[in-house]
Formats: C-alpha cells, sequence, structure tokens
C-alpha cells in the first residue's frame, strides 16, 4: 500500500483487541522506521522507550489522561517518543562519527565542515532558546513516520498527547537520562467493536487548505 | 514501496534537474496527502502555500538562505507549510460542520460532545501559550506525510527550515491571512549529479536510540 492509500485508509484507534500482539518481526520493523526517519542537520534528537508488558502499561498508567487509558490498557505496544534534553558535544560527536564510518565524508576537510556546520546550527538553536522546540519538531517527523509505517504493516495506531508529560518523565527516571517525553504512540490491532474504524475520515476542503502563487 | 522501504530508501535532495516537472496528477496526490493528514482532535491547525513558476521562486528568493537557492531555485515545485496563528471559533466550527456532513456523528448529543471538548482543548492551549507550538507539532506531521508521500511516487524532496521565517511571511502577506510559516518543502527530481543520492543513509546505532521497559 503507498502513502497515498495509506493516509485515505489510515484510521486513529480508539479500542485495540488487547488480545493480539505485534511479531517481533513488525516490531524490529517499526524500530527501524523510526531509526532511518529524516531529521534536521540529521540531529537525531530522540530517544523511543517502548513498552508492552502488563507491568510497563500499569507503570505509565498514573501519567495517562483518564480518557486514554482504553488505549494504554489494551495496545500491544506503546511507545514514548523523547527528545534529547540537550544536544551536547558527545552527541554530535557520535552523530559525525558515525557519518564518518558510513563513509559520508570523501575526505577529513568536508567532514570538518559537515561538524563544525552542524554545532554552529544547534549552538544558535541554543542560544535563542529554540533547541527543544525544533528537537521537538524532529520527534514529531519521528511520530508520523511510526503512525505510516505500523499503517503500512496493517497494526493500528493512536497519537496521544493528552497525558502529564512531568509525572511521565518522573516514572521514567527521564531527567537523569537527559530525556523529556513528548509524545506516545499506542500501536495494535483494533477490537472488533471499534467505534472509529467505520466512520469515514473528515478534513476540511482542499480548496480552504491550499493557495497556488502565480 | 511500503513505508519500512520509503525509509531505507529515501533521501534529501540537494540538487534538482531544473528541467524536470511534477505532473498535475502527482501533485494532485501530493496535495491529497496532504489534506489526509492526521492532527491532535482533527484540528487541522495548517495552511500549505504552493508555488512553482519562475515568479513564485524569485519572490520567495530574498527570504531563503542562500546556501539553500539550489533547491529552491532548481525544484519543480515548493510548499511553504504555515501554521493558523489562531484556532479560532469560526476554524473549529467549520471543523466539526465538515465532521457533521461526513457522517461522523450518530445524534446531535455526540456532535456537541466532540464539538466542546475539542474547543475546551484548544482554549487549554491557548491559556498555557501553547497554541502555537501545539499547531507547529501538528504541521510537522504534514510535513513527514509530504516527504514520505512524495518519495512513494518517485518524487525528491528536501526539508528546509534554513530561511527567515519574518521575511516570508511578510513577502507572502501571512500575517494579513492569519497564517505563519514553520517550514519549506521542495519537491522535483534530483539532479544526474547529485551528490547525496549516492551516499548512504547514515543514523546512530539502535542500542543507543531505544529502551525496552520490562
Amino acid at each position: 500500500m503507498d502513502v497515498f492509500e495509506l493516509s485515505s485508509k489510515r484510521f486513529t484507534t480508539k479500542h485495540y483487541d488487547p488480545s493480539r500482539k505485534i511479531s517481533p518481526d513488525d516490531m524490529g520493523k517499526l524500530k527501524e522506521i523510526l531509526r532511518l526517519t529524516p531529521s534536521s542537520v540529521n540531529s537525531q534528537p530522540w530517544h523511543f522507550i517502548i513498552g508492552s508488558s502488563d507491568k510497563a502499561k500499569k507503570l505509565i498508567r498514573p501519567a495517562i489522561m483518564d480518557f486514554n487509558w482504553p488505549r494504554t490498557d489494551d495496545c500491544s505496544h506503546f511507545v514514548v517518543l523523547c527528545i534529547k534534553e540537550d544536544l551536547d558535544e558527545s552527541h554530535l560527536n557520535a552523530v559525525t562519527a558515525q557519518e564518518n564510518a558510513d563513509g559520508r565524508f570523501p575526505n577529513e576537510q568536508i567532514k570538518e565542515e559537515g561538524d563544525s556546520k552542524r554545532k554552529w546550527y544547534v549552538s544558535m538553536k541554543r542560544e535563542r532558546g529554540q533547541l527543544r522546540s525544533w528537537a521537538t519538531h524532529q520527534v514529531y517527523i519521528a511520530m508520523a513516520s511510526l503512525l505510516y509505517g505500523a499503517a503500512s504493516l496493517g497494526i493500528q495506531s493512536t497519537a496521544i498527547e493528552g497525558y502529564n508529560p512531568s509525572k511521565l518523565d518522573a516514572i521514567l527516571s527521564l531527567r537523569e537520562k537527559g530525556l523529556r517525553s513528548v509524545a506516545i504512540v499506542t500501536l495494535g490491532y483494533g477490537a472488533l467493536d471499534d467505534s472509529n474504524a467505520s466512520r469515514k475520515k473528515s478534513r476540511l476542503p482542499a480548496e480552504t487548505l491550499f493557495t497556488e502563487l502565480d
């Protein structure tokens, strides 16, 4: 199914079938899709926390708004999408070292230039107080990759912003790891009575959404 | 090509072939992919400005960082992704009216509940001063839809944050329309000498990216 079809057919799942689990093979593909997500200056300012056991679901439950419990209780897996609180020297050096190991630099000079451009860009974002908002934007690209990636594997999903970030971050000790959560995605297979599965997708008409320049 | 393949093969295009144009049929699909993008509480807080003529490219050029001119000069089409500055009553009423016309509400009571929940959520975001950042997150989902959607149609793309937003917004009179630009995506077909086409994709290894909860 291509992205055009996916975007027509994908829907937000309200009720999961708790008995159906995503296979390790499919979870491996979803992790690879997350890993390969593009980001500004290849900054990869993210970390993903994955849970699927009853224990993990109970652990995060106190941070989830009660109206979202049907998703986090009954999904197969959940992914907490996090930004790195700071993109420090060691993270940026690791990105350059990886690019170097992957053969992206024809010579040392190009490597040095790439490395300093990225560091300049990141410090500019930091100085303007935009580092975390910028990192969050990149994580939303990863979220979309995950939603469409799941749909392409026949897996249903729900993007969840309705939770208490500081509570969740405390439960998962994210500050100690230099992380902040920005959203959760639940994944699994829809229950037969999922009310949203049969409802028509609704969007504003194209004529209100696009302006074509001469 | 499914999303797993797309995420492995897609790359950021550095050099476009200016002689190759995206067909109206493919542009229609890309617009439909943008239109169908999911957003929190179906808020659809966006508007997209599309240009392809030399005139349109010259118009935006003064707002683009010079290092990005090769993309905006030579692409087939560009899309300026905008948030709505405010999600006012009339926008939110239009969303509910559309959902109603699309038959998403079994009865009047469910319609009223859906409408007031969305309005409550939006006013909560506004009160916390998070309305624009929240809208921006949704637009990044649309950006990802566009990047992957283009790749699935064999169209190359570049996400561009390197431009002067206030300058671009002034050039396009966005404030008068209640809009703010948040990013640009260029679309087209890569030039034969596109340096990035043959370089291996580089990402940090999975073991640094994922934490699996017990």
